[in-house]
């Protein structure tokens, strides 16, 4: 199995998560977004989207998207389970995912701040604030969704840590690169540190991959 | 059951189409974004996000993201499966569904267009080729996944509809309604005309719904 990963890239730490949760070995190919090598032949021939993440199983077969990979991950390898064993656990989980990677995520991408840039023309502070708003709309979002709700457990939906967990750190991570104070959102925060205290979660984090900068490197 | 939806919400549309499939009954109660109805305590206490569409099963329990009901209504009403048996295709088929749900649609949504006009003052031109420049960019990834792929039939992914198409349609309709031609994309192009054949997608166009507008309504 094949893993096309770029450090900085949230939609891949989240299948880097999934990975280390299941125990699962890949073998890592780095693709440098900062160097458009996700837009040369070699990674195009694999997802014509030239988006990150991509797997390819042994077969050959290119999985994209990485809530789908995931999914398929959770069913090679059931175990731990990312999703509830109940639809309507299974229902909950995926929506929080989903708020993150539907709403909270795709504002924040590599192309759209190069929309805001070249195209757009904004100013720094048009697009820091640009970056804030829709950081800080999804930590509403997933807080309203999950303080004092019952299902809510150490992590996103009960005690053990899920793909509800998986978006939800990445997100978080997104906002402490941009300054933002965790303290509106005291679940999600604390969601956050406990699953990031997790080595799984822990060892996929951006600061930590082989192909981090040495300048972005946890200290 | 009672599915919150409102007549030109894509999100919607998706969800409506779901349900057509699957002939499942559900009181639909609409929600009028124009009007900021989805702003309103009523239906924040639903929904915290003040986003469509919503699910409240006759248990109560609030389901949100289309893609998170739908998956819900798979395995609740399993026929016809809007998911391949196999996790590989599983994987292709929510992979090209996320590729709008994750992708396309957010960029386009009301809340991404109002900060365009509000906070970023952009002419309407501006605004256009936004809108434009994401929906192309939508349409040209899900041609790159379908043209020419063994597993691509009469609809994304085999000879029946699916979670795929169901968003496919959605992302076309937004198209479709900015003037876009579809012959650059003909597989896309094509397993839209197919599906929307089918009275269960054709009766959930956004046209087509109670709370349409009379000027909005399909002649």
């Amino acid at each position: 199995m094949q893993f096309f990963s770029f450090w900085r890239s949230l939609a891949s730490f989240r299948v880097r998560i999934a990975l280390n949760l299941k125990g699962v070995p890949a073998e890592v190919v780095f693709v440098d977004i900062d160097a458009d090598t996700h837009r040369a032949d070699a990674y195009r021939k694999i997802n014509p989207q030239m988006a990150l993440p991509a797997l390819v199983t042994d077969d050959g077969t290119v999985l994209f998207q990485s809530l789908a990979i995931i999914d398929y991950l959770d069913e090679i390898y059931p175990t731990p389970p990312l999703l509830p064993a109940d639809p309507l656990g299974r229902a909950r989980v995926r929506g929080l995912a989903l708020i993150v990677a539907c709403e909270g995520h795709p504002l924040l991408t590599p192309r759209v701040r190069r929309y805001l840039d070249r195209e757009l023309d904004l100013r720094d502070s048009q697009q820091n604030a640009w970056r804030r708003h829709w950081t800080v709309e999804t930590l509403a979002a997933l807080e309203g969704h999950l303080a004092g709700h019952k299902a809510t457990g150490q992590f996103c939906h009960g005690d053990t840590p899920g793909l509800a967990d998986i978006c939800l750190v990445g997100h978080v991570t997104a906002a402490i690169n941009q300054q933002i104070s965790l303290s509106p959102w005291p679940t999600v925060k604390r969601i956050h540190e406990t699953a990031m205290a997790l080595p799984a979660f822990a060892r996929a984090h951006p600061s930590a991959q082989p192909d981090t900068p040495e300048a972005m490197r946890a200290k």
